[in-house]
């Protein structure tokens, strides 16, 4: 693998913190996408490359990761992509470590960034991951605020792309809550020039402001204008893939029964998936929970969520990589 | 270190999960026990190779670790020894992750499989270690369920090998309770061709089936049919080596005044080793309680406890580098 | 890196447990600071020496990292500094092993031994830092206990040198409780020629053994002897570092209305820096609260505390490799 194409298109990122998807130059964007597949083609199970003489570019490089809420998947792609590239990820639970209990965040900022080269974390309130950003002399990894997710939006582009090819007027259809998972991904999509079609219920609508960056960047990446409904077959129609997301996230058990019902009609079925593009694919972030989509659809050859997951260590690779400007 | 001799009796076990000792062919039995005493003696404190340039066959490789049940010995013995091989394993504790809870087993297995080369767990129930395995496309071992504990034979009997050579026609006698401990004990020394007794409390008696399979196994090994008593005293008689395992597990905290009466008689003392064999043994899996050995024996020159203990690490090395065919 | 000038004044910390400042000798304590210094220039951020063909001496050591307590700063500083020299430190929580629970310490030392290079506890106790050296068969690294706190001194040291250069002849004062950080520091202080003055509230003195251990060690090493008071601006005079920590360290929150009534006049702000010396620095072991320090001295350009606290990186690497004979 060639390091030298990666430099250039990613230098500005040497440094930087990974907060949110529209930070993202374009060029940085497609920049992140070509080191990821390069590093599923590296260190991938069909790879000929033999892991034991792999490049580990990241030896002596390590990541606290910080996970206020748990995580299975970014965790285990993370720490798991770190040690593909020779790196070392430390992980800090809930019980190891609490954000602004007992130390201000500028301390712990400062002191992480004392012994590591990155710092990885979970938070509930995006102010949060902001505030250590701003504290932290060494680039910080958004792995899911309460307002973004990029590095899924990642995942889901590497994954469309291995599907489509180029996404280039490709549509996208979410179909479920405003979420920061969909935050992200509009925002990724307006710069691939993917069309938005979002259905959210009453009520579950992502941010305004949100909405408005994406219809900025639609418009200059010659999409179509972002589409919103509240009816989930109004937004299917023409899509090249249906996203959905759990409808009751971490933290949220308590309004179960209520968001169940605002969600009627919002679950990905074969029915829906027919109203759409033939071809059209399904990506869903995981947990799959059984009311957002069946089993039929969910366990299709339609469905590209186990390569998506996948995804999610190679695409963290690349962005480790870039902020270290070690590829 | 010749790797050229694995090779071809363990060849059958490349992507292949570890579930239970039965499943093991005589010469992968075999083969497993020679390739952990070959990582004793070349990663061993004893070992004039040097740990920086020693061989790391599992570099670039992961294993998941889920614990359902805390352990201290199967956690270390395997993080370490996996590091040993030059690979990392992943600590996955119960609040990091909770099979089948958040999400279906199948979905998990699935996910844990794109990301790591092997998955290790420790479950409550055996349906889940099988229910895992059945839907994991990478290898899975398990590290005790409610039925199975192969790792833990493997120990035992390359403690046994390592003090008496050849097992061939020994005796091994269990004194305690009939549990997933035993199971593959047993399996295990018919498939050695050792000679087992089993003294068990009424209400306390081994699984039937396995004990069934074991006595297809002793008859086609041409060892003695297995017996069973009530009477420790009686289970010890010609031993070579009298085993136990606490009388009270983890999870059975609440029946322990009971447990510890219907054991009475079942402690192992000088007086019962003095039943068994000249030059009889003491083994356990650990942790010990003080109800179920005295002093006296346990940190006797007959124990072999603690090297039992160490070789948790070098068994579970070779089971990983035999799933994965890089030894 | 020159290896060959460490190995002789550390010769005899081979194999052996590091447990307070007192044990070290005069010799000892210099080749830890020195090595200290080296793995800084090594592997610190500054450096020209490539972290991908650094040294990693402790390639194929593992070592257990038990914390009874939680603590940020030490399992981080740990984990990464032992990945810098190539080996691996294992993580093991409160929920993960609970010294002398489930099994005694003598079984639990010995079991860990077998399985890792080094142990490394942080405990409440003093008393179970000194049961688990005893029946180790490897080396053990108080991470501290109550009565003890080696590491931090060693962190301190370094950060003092780093800015003062020889420290012989300078003054240190501490203000605060007398706890197990002053303990060390004031013994290591006397072993490189500081003097040092102590101000405690009533009812906080430091342990008496231990202060005339160090009043024995201030008079070999020609210092001043050790003065005591409950002032705190009698403390600070001619001092050329004021040192403070928490009031209320972590199990003694139910204390902490009283503790912080009996701190008054305690609190380290400009006036109190202003009656040392000129050119007075302040150091922290961190976590810091608001009500020990003010923002006006913790932040000023006096304040060594983060340099202090990445010591904690550069010292016990220093420590592990001396242990281990490997630099």
């Amino acid at each position: 693998m060639s390091t030298s194409q990666f430099a250039e298109p990613l230098k500005a990122m040497v440094g930087r913190s990974f907060i949110s998807i529209d930070e993202l130059s374009n060029e940085e964007l497609r920049g992140l996408l070509d080191l990821s597949k390069a590093y599923k083609a590296t260190y991938g199970k069909g790879s000929s490359v033999d892991p034991v003489t792999a490049p580990k570019p990241l030896t002596g490089q390590s990541m606290a990761m910080i996970f206020q809420k748990r995580s299975t998947r970014t965790r285990v792609s993370t720490e798991t992509g770190m040690n593909l590239l020779g790196g070392h990820a430390l992980f800090l639970g809930p019980s190891d470590i609490q954000l602004g209990v007992n130390e201000c965040m500028k301390d712990t900022a400062n002191v992480l960034s004392r012994f590591n080269s990155l710092i990885l974390a979970r938070v509930y309130g995006h102010a949060d991951i902001l505030e250590l950003a701003e504290h932290a002399t060494v680039p910080v990894i958004n792995a899911l605020s309460d307002k973004h997710h990029p590095l899924q939006t990642l995942a889901d582009l590497m994954a469309l792309e291995d599907h489509f090819g180029d996404l280039k007027g490709k549509t996208l259809a979410w179909v479920g809550d405003g979420n920061n998972v969909l935050h992200d991904l509009m925002l990724g999509c307006a710069k691939v020039g993917m069309n938005v079609r979002i259905a959210t219920p009453k009520g579950y609508e992502c941010d305004a402001g949100i909405l408005a960056t994406t219809q900025s960047l639609a418009s200059e990446n010659g999409t179509k204008p972002v589409f919103t409904t509240t009816d989930a077959s109004e937004a299917v129609q023409t899509a090249d893939v249906i996203v959905t997301d759990t409808w009751v996230s971490m933290g949220q058990e308590d309004e179960y029964k209520k968001r169940i019902a605002e969600f009627a009609g919002y679950e990905v079925n074969s029915e829906l998936m027919g109203k759409a593009n033939e071809g059209c694919v399904f990506l869903h972030c995981l947990p799959r929970h059984p009311e957002e989509v069946t089993d039929e659809v969910f366990y299709s050859d339609k469905s590209l969520v186990f390569p998506e997951a996948e995804n999610r260590m190679w695409t963290v690779m690349a962005v480790m990589a870039a902020q270290l400007g070690r590829y």
